[in-house]
């Protein structure tokens, strides 16, 4: 029998090449993993009610749905659609059991070079999607993307800016609104402990782990294994718990030229692994 | 007779790969640019002192000298190896009458995962370099870089993180020490304008223009002619020259695939143009 390798999460999309749903959940479960965070194109592709089936057969933790947001868009009708996929995505986190929906939360609509408003877009979308989220009981986590997709995924980029928009729509604290943390994105900022402390239990929502590659070939899909990197990953695990959060750590690694290549079982060995050594 | 265009200075990393320092001087006398700055290879390319003549018989300002800094290094006699580099290149902007020598403060040391040691390494050695270039009458520019450079360029990617230093090496705000802020670098930063006003026309020594562009397909040198991407940069003029700051823009871009392919003159006049139209 499979020893369980605790405090593991697997986000999907790190053998989203190799495998589906389904087969994910085999190679997790034949290397220990009962934790995962799926993306919602891997759920559709084998139906919500099917996925939600095998995460409860399986007791399978769901520590993240990736993703809603994508807030900014030249005009309401825009706006409201992607407010409306957000709703549906909250459903979906219901139905998943899920921990929280991750919220990348879009960059500058088309044409625009208005990065002030776009924000002010992300804002008012994540307004009017937290009742609805609230009355789901998904709590929503807003990951603020490395400041290099600033323009193209995500106008917040840092943990200081997110809690920011936190203390205005949830300023009691109340658990429904917070972050997710991902180590690729803020492990440059000098204000990282700072914000990790500020966030404390309630708003730290997801921790998501990879590595910093010297060189980085891809801004979008050259992630590195823990280890192979440069983020100190010890001492940002440390903070994290410092700043209150007990949950599992999430591997996400986007590697179009490396771990999407290898084989799934050979990336799940890797992350245990790693995870045992270096994290 | 070439109009003067006022107001733009050419930083000739611009057109380094088709013209040395004479004909890019030459260049930039064609298109009425009367203010430069050089890079240390350039200058050495034809001698510092052929370079400070030439310098001085056309009258030219000179925006900055690039660059000092690379501070953080494995042991002590890298790190002195940084710091004694960095006194010839005040010597060198003394020479050129520069009107600071632009400090990339250098990234994390070989193996190392330690970025706040890395800042500290950066603190010290801009602490060492600072009376000599008090002595020499050289403002140095700190250059906080893109956080996608902070493993390997530069370990200060903030204006804020800038003037902290700023603030503990020169807390009387004496002019000797201060920023070179690049749009390229910084247009994502929430706090951009408050970090602006705060450096104030004693720590605004210089302001770098270009353009990101989306999609960005290089992280070093895919930068684009301003208009071509998504920087508000009137918007950010405007918060330069509330802070204070009256010199130049330079514009400064690295690009491999298209701009350092084309002719110097097209690229010097499409800079003007789009100079005069969108910055």
């Amino acid at each position: 029998m499979t020893e369980i390798v605790e405090g593991l999460s697997l986000n999907l999309a790190t053998v989203r090449q190799q495998w589906g749903f389904v087969e994910a959940v085999e190679g997790c479960l034949r290397h220990g993993i009962r934790a995962i965070a799926p993306w919602r194109d891997q759920v559709a592709a084998i139906g919500l009610d099917e996925a939600a089936r095998i995460v409860r057969k399986e007791g399978l933790q769901v520590t993240g749905l990736c993703r809603g947001g994508f807030f900014p868009a030249p005009d309401a009708a825009g706006r409201q659609a992607a407010i409306d996929d957000s709703f549906h995505a909250v459903d979906e986190a219901a139905a998943l059991n899920a921990d929280c929906l991750v919220l990348v939360v879009g960059g500058l609509p088309e044409s625009s070079r208005d990065i002030v408003g776009a924000r002010q877009m992300v804002t008012d979308g994540i307004a009017a999607l937290l009742p609805h989220a609230i009355a789901a009981g998904v709590p929503l986590a807003i990951e603020p993307l490395h400041p290099m997709y600033a323009a193209d995924r995500a106008c917040v980029n840092t943990l200081r800016q997110a809690l920011d928009i936190c203390d205005a729509l949830d300023p009691e604290k109340s658990g429904a609104l917070g972050v997710a943390m991902d180590v690729y994105h803020c492990w440059w900022d000098p204000e990282l402990e700072a914000q990790i402390l500020r966030a404390g239990p309630k708003r730290l929502l997801a921790h998501h782990i990879c590595d910093w590659l010297v060189p980085t070939r891809d801004m979008l899909t050259d992630r590195g294994m823990m280890g192979d990197g440069v983020i100190d990953l010890p001492a940002i695990r440390r903070m994290v718990e410092a700043g209150g959060f007990s949950g599992p750590q999430e591997v996400e690694i986007f590697s179009a030229e490396n771990w999407w290549k290898k084989p799934g079982d050979e990336v799940l060995a890797t992350c245990v692994e790693r995870f045992r050594a270096v994290c």
